[in-house]
């Protein structure tokens, strides 16, 4: 991952648009991103929405999707200096003081 | 990053959140979370934006918010069996050509 | 509306808040806003989601969160002078030839 | 306004859309239309910004976008019955004394 990371800021700047990827502006981009991810589901039920990688051109959809997100995501990290892979293991270990396994209900916030 | 998708995917199954975790909803949780990195950021000048990790407050709340979007991105992922580091290898080998470094211009769609 | 619209005009005015209220960042606040009212329905299934009013609390958070759209939607077409009635009926009348009522499927865009 | 409301509750049902209208649905395709809308935004500057009207294709993108929104936001606050200009005439009363015009700072949430 780290790799794709200076893969895409070789690539960025390569272009000059360093420029334009302020945080403010990759945290807009990468959640545009997110809603064009949504926008393949909205319209489906729960059921048809997991059926969404047989059909080949939503797959390609799908992917192309989650790539923008993790690429915009990455982006956002690197300019900041935040390893996000850390963030999220610690969230992980926080989120299992907070939900222990024998609780119920759901609101993973 | 495998070993943190695999730990959410635990995760979810000990408190029996896999029933929630259809593709649909992960992806609007992930748009949420995305939107909740921005609501961060709304109403900075691109240079504020920029040190937003010198306040301890604000560097924790982005740390929380890629770790959460990071982590709704796995688990869509990993429901969906798509290998998100191979998608987005993928995708920057297409932009390489769709935006040759001659180039000139941002619209990196 | 526009009465409100203008309300809301001259609340930011009074306030000096119109330095903040630039279109990208109206934009912005109306995407997060959109995503809290999202975050109301991200687990819930089809049926549940139906019955949100039931619920006092719920109902006054679905009631917050779409004034805060619409909010941020009048403030957004004030600064850069759209009328978003006039906008919505042109819309409509495109979508009426574009779906004609004897077609079928959905994908309103 | 209430007049496009009546238009788009008869426009989706004489397409038989109103099974695919649940409020959960309706809120993720307000928040995917809230994200074309940033879209327009993501790369500009602030100034920038303040100027999309004047180029008629982005004008034309604008207009489509914030009545996509506004369409949305209508029939989500159909199905649930809730009263929008209600429900913000109500948060403007709560946010004018929650704000008092001699307060400075800005986090209008």
């Amino acid at each position: 991952m780290s790799q794709l990371q200076r893969r895409l800021a070789e690539f960025a700047k390569a272009r000059d648009w360093e420029q334009y990827h302020t945080p403010k502006n990759l945290a807009a981009a990468l959640s545009v991103e997110a809603g064009e991810l949504v926008e393949i589901f909205q319209w489906l039920t729960p059921e048809e929405s997991g059926r969404v990688m047989e059909r080949p051109e939503t797959a390609h959809r799908v992917e192309d999707e989650v790539a923008d997100v993790l690429s915009y995501l990455l982006q956002f990290c690197e300019v900041l200096g935040v390893d996000v892979l850390k963030a999220l293991a610690a969230k992980i270990e926080r989120n299992e003081k907070r939900f222990p396994t024998t609780g119920s209900g759901h609101s993973m916030k």
